[in-house]
């Protein structure tokens, strides 16, 4: 009997679950709320796009989460015993890097810069360096377009480099203080292990590739000479960062014998090199050749794998493309939702907070759940928080189209739901047209479990059956399972993903299969979101559009009729 | 000292006013809320097409306000005396035909139809006729492109013949029953004078010019072979409608003994001929050549009159040109938005009813006003009840874009308003572009006296100064001005509309001139405006708005710097 512990650090919070390696079944689970900011977000209201966290909030959650996960696993385990914990493995947000000194201590643990936001972790979803990720995006087109290959043509705003580049130029003081930066996915392993050192940090395959521009190909990082030219600073900061990366099959370190003590652990129990949530995610879900994991939460994160020993083209407008990023062997490949429970919780917190609808999730999910494909004569783009697949553009923006003076607050929230499932079908399609074959959909995340009339819109739109991983905390499975395979089989657990995803995963009995009726009209319907979609979306569309409305028109006509 | 009374039937109520001739102030008022169905109107949940009135709810409004109102004005002025009252004018809101049989009652009043919807009024907003009004607009622009030249190119689903030839296909027992169908402005006069039998009927050449393409230019109605080519029977019913049509300087008849006795007022006092809501509301706030009147509510009427002795161009788009439908001697010109009020009561009523921002226009309209133009980042089309000026286009919808996570409803409050403002710019430029000169505006209407915030955008949108007109009941005073010139100089009021309009209208201290700081930056939300309104409203045209999100994002960083 072995045990592995995942830990999750997610947008609001970070997850301890401990996982029985024979089974995967969770036997405890505790979850630390970050108390900096507003749910553990600190926000500026002169500027939306500016979130970061507090580096402290990290380090504080894993003592209070993995005491209390290992208490609950006791007493629902009588034989239960922290000794048979064999391995730990971490899942973050990311991109999220940290400003550290030579030490590896976060610059925002300083007196000098404790109260500087621009010090603290800058959060994914932190958009402050739009007009940098244009720029770095201009200089890659010119003079090294294979940068931009692996990443869908576009560097994002929420990646490393656009984040550094930003800081560089608005905070030259925090700049110069760091030493160098630290993805958070790193970070949390370096901690467990005492290895915060920078020299001494093994880094994520998956971070550095994604957010990075890391790659084999060109020797790494980005060159020197590209890096400098955007700044002379950043190109000197290369210096400083690394120049190997690691996947997660393998050790960051052993558990420092301080945390063993502090925890209840054994000391020098492998911790796995860290990788972001989706992609681990996607492991604790069933990631394989074919199989897409679809991460929805406040985004999604659409994941999928093909072997790296087989050829595989550049798909534009897809996140990234990285050897080993989710299981070692093969390509990982990201696409994903800039915006998808977030579009919701807008609606219900920002735009419709209480009356009549009670402007709760359940209550419009139970009125838009009567309501008819087609029915309410609305359409909407999925951009409130721009596009991240296919069109890799931060500054497009949210639509709603096809409102009359009755339109009601669930015909919204359901179209708000459709319209998210149009972007996913728009991912799905740019993957096949690039010939990676999506067989069967998995998803994970809390909306995936709990509203059934998504999951039941998302089979219609996209004419493919949704599953649900068995796992309602895949990403926090996913670490459990680098955990066990860096134990090894000689520690109880697993030499081999996929000999612990086949022990670990599974699938849980109620799937979703599309409704053909419903399908004829979405299929009507994606027509015009995709016309929408390009005319807003692509440069130079000249989308016809003067009879958009009036085709919703004829489609809610006959959707009443 | 003499009085006229107004009576103004709106679309929820009917309204007396007793004014007083020689100022025009208001002594008395009363109201009068329609009792059958939903705020006086009859809707079907199935179709939001159909709106209905009870034709006997306007006859027990008469009593009901004109007592109310009387009564009042003793309370208020003691040597008010009801024998000082010399003449009644009547305005309703059009187009609202009435199906009533060989006596001119109504056919609803009868035992076999009085279940029926559509033995009632049909009320202006009832766009169930949204089919024909497509085919009339075909066949006219095929044999008698004259027709649409005088009302805007298109027949709207809000008109007379729409709505007979929709009863025609609908419901042709309704049709066969009926003798003639009469409108409601026609109607309410005629029984106030005995005159109903469609035979004695004065009709309204406001409603029969606007509405049902009545000109002298080709011999009153549409000739009996256009009609018969719709249908047989609509050929037929021509026969039995009108030849002559007479402006408000003409007298309907004289007040009957029993009404009189019923009132208290004077047998045989004149009663005007009848005429719209907003072309008596354009009266009474003193329209005029070069002035534009602005009748804002649930949707608005823009107003302009223009010499009847000076060419003056067709111009598309525009709801109707008619000698004589405002003013004697002059063309009256009607434009319109269909839905302005209406659109801030949806977002209201329907999408924002409660919660912390409590809802009402009042708590979004003060958190508005805070707002700086351009700092929310969205752009909306006013097209949630379709476009009446200049698409004149039923089956268009609302858009609202530019949303993210953090739009808050006071932004789309006020970019609702702003929408607004657009559409009624959209219209002055119409005007002007074909050499109607708007050298004045001139606004009445309950939003225009409640709400600052919407009048300053206005302002600031159009780059006109905001007047508003000093009573706040233009359409019943425009009435009592109508029922003081049939009175006549004689009676103590007065011979022409020039005379009563100096004496009875006036203007508020309090105006609103545009801000050159704001105006700047609507003139570039405008362009964006136009673009939108360009790509969904015309059928054949190639906007690029693949920057539109990207060029609203940046008048929002502006703003917000």
């Amino acid at each position: 009997m072995a045990y592995t512990i995942g830990l999750d650090y997610g947008t609001n919070s970070v997850r301890c679950v401990i996982v029985d390696v024979a089974e995967g079944s969770e036997l405890g689970t505790a979850v630390y709320e970050y108390e900096t900011g507003d749910a553990g977000i600190i926000i500026d209201s002169a500027d939306h796009n500016l979130a970061r966290q507090n580096p402290a909030d990290y380090i504080k959650g894993i003592e209070a989460t993995v005491k209390k996960a290992l208490a609950q696993a006791k007493k629902i385990r009588k034989n239960f015993n922290a000794a048979k914990v064999v391995g730990i493995g971490v899942d973050t947000t990311g991109s999220t890097p940290i400003p550290v000194d030579k030490n590896g201590t976060p610059l925002s643990f300083s007196d000098q810069f404790k109260e500087n936001p621009n010090a603290l972790a800058w959060l994914w979803k932190d958009h402050t360096g739009h007009a940098e990720a244009a720029q770095i995006t201009e200089l890659a087109k010119k003079q090294h377009p294979e940068y931009l290959d692996k990443c869908g043509s576009t560097y994002s705003s929420e990646w490393f480099f656009s984040k550094i580049l930003h800081c560089l130029r608005t905070d030259p003081k925090v700049f110069d203080a760091a030493y160098t930066w630290v993805e958070c996915c790193d970070y949390i392993p370096a901690v467990l292990t005492g290895t915060e050192k920078p020299e001494r940090i093994k880094p994520s395959r998956c971070a550095a590739g994604h957010k990075a521009m890391f790659n084999a190909d060109w020797g790494g990082l980005p060159a020197k000479d590209f890096l400098s030219k955007l700044d002379p600073k950043l190109g000197e900061l290369r210096d400083r960062l690394y120049s190997e990366t690691y996947t997660v099959q393998t050790k960051a370190g052993g558990l420092t014998d301080e945390w063993a003590k502090k925890l209840g652990l054994t000391a020098g129990i492998p911790v796995a090199v860290g990788a972001f949530d989706a992609h681990l995610g996607a492991v604790g879900s069933g990631i394989a050749p074919g199989k897409l994991v679809k991460i929805i939460g406040t985004s999604t994160c659409d994941m999928l794998v093909s072997p790296a020993d087989q050829q595989l083209a550049d798909i534009p407008g897809i996140c990234g493309i990285v050897d080993g990023s989710i299981l070692p062997g093969f390509f990982g490949l990201e696409a994903g939702q800039s915006a998808v429970g977030d579009i919701f919780n807008w609606f219900v917190n920002y735009i419709q907070p209480g009356g009549p609808y009670e402007g709760s999730h359940e209550a419009l999910t139970e009125k838009a759940a009567n309501l008819k494909p087609g029915q309410s004569g609305l359409l909407a783009l999925d951009w409130n928080n721009g596009n991240r697949t296919i069109l890799v553009d931060q500054r497009l923006t949210g639509l709603l189209l096809g409102q009359t003076l009755h339109t009601k607050p669930e015909e919204i929230y359901r179209v708000l739901i459709e319209a998210t499932a149009f972007g996913a079908l728009t991912i799905i399609n740019r993957f096949e047209e690039y010939g990676v074959k999506v067989s069967e959909v998995i998803n994970c995340g809390g909306i995936a479990e709990k509203n059934p009339l998504l999951m039941q819109i998302y089979a219609d739109v996209t004419g493919r059956e949704m599953k649900i991983s068995r796992s309602a905390q895949s990403c926090a499975l996913g670490a459990a399972i680098a955990g066990a395979v860096v134990a090894g089989a000689q520690s109880g657990a697993y030499d081999t993903f996929p000999d612990a995803q086949a022990a670990m995963c599974g699938i849980k009995d109620k799937t979703f299969k599309p409704m053909a009726k419903n399908q004829e009209i979405y299929r009507r319907l994606y027509k015009l979101y995709k016309q929408l979609h390009d005319a807003f979306g692509l440069k130079d569309s000249s989308a016809k559009l003067g009879d958009l409305m009036k085709a919703l028109l004829n489609i809610k006509d006959r959707a009443n009729a």
